[in-house]
């Protein structure tokens, strides 16, 4: 399914020359074209981090005498969130590399700025309340006698964690900039003005 | 401090007659004033939750042989982050009442949105952290003797999260508005747009 319409330069230019408003309108191209690369970069540093931490978390095994991840519902949230965010962002990187290359966005232009935005703030929200509260877990295993019996167990966690917070921040970059493409939409009636 | 310039109404209408500029005028600033008015109810709601959460920790002490809420770093920070933010809405309440009632805002334009924005921003991100902590050393001493000693502490901690789960949720809602705002800054030059 693809949006109808090509790029749109907004409506509040009515008054300019037509060559002007052609100019204008190879000028927005190409600036909405460097900040969907710019959207893509992030998503594509917060995809790697989310990967990387959700690997860590899953092989933190070490044998059946020593703690597992599963045991611990917070691990396992961990887990799940870093996991859906890396899910998520290969859907939106492939989204990204289409409407880069073909000009139009994926689904219809207002469906997918606010499909984005939307899905950025919740999967925001949603990896660091999973950060914070495997922060948590991680510091009372610290003060049981669970990571002197395994040190290695809690270390890999930690990293893990830490990964998920990179994870985090860049996919709170990321929400900015489609947040932008949100009010561009609301304002100008295009996801992005010149 | 004030802002010198009263309100703008940005600079994509250069084109129209100057009656229908004032025109326009009047309906920005009787939009801003409900937008306006709109973040002032956010922030009052934002703000009781947040003093409620901070009050109901801070009363959680029942004598010597009990836990105490300062005993454990996550309810402090769960405490913190709800009086920061406590404090914060009652500056910005009164940023936002000046700015209603003058038309002008408290600090410079440029400055005051961005201050606005930024600080909902990572306020409504440690609120969420906080409380994600808290949720988590709730459940660890739910499985511990702790509550089962004294059950009513547990029961009011889960109280005073739930409270600070509501206002970050009212922040959340609120740092949509004032980044609306930001972005209405960045692309007409006035913090509201037609």
């Amino acid at each position: 399914m693809r949006s109808p319409q090509p790029l749109r330069n907004g409506g509040d230019n009515s008054c300019s020359p037509s060559h002007n408003r052609r100019f204008q309108s190879t000028v927005a191209e190409h600036k909405l074209r460097r900040f969907n690369s710019l959207i893509l970069v992030f998503r594509l540093v917060s995809f790697s981090f989310s990967l990387a931490s959700s690997v860590f978390v899953l092989t933190n095994t070490r044998g059946s005498d020593t703690p597992h991840w599963y045991h611990y519902d917070t691990f396992r949230f961990v887990l799940a969130a870093n996991a859906i965010v890396a899910v998520y962002s290969v859907f939106e990187m492939g989204a990204s590399v289409w409407e880069i290359s073909r000009g139009v966005t994926l689904f219809p232009e207002v469906l997918q700025i606010w499909f984005d935005f939307g899905h950025d703030q919740v999967f925001t929200y949603l990896l660091l309340s999973a950060n914070a509260a495997g922060t948590t877990m991680a510091r009372t295993l610290k003060e049981m006698d669970t990571c002197r019996a395994s040190n290695a167990f809690c270390v890999q966690m930690d990293i893990a964690i830490a990964l998920g917070y990179a994870a985090f921040v860049f996919l709170g970059l990321t929400s900015l900039l489609t947040g932008f493409r949100v009010v561009c939409f609301i304002i100008n009636g295009s996801r992005f003005h010149l």
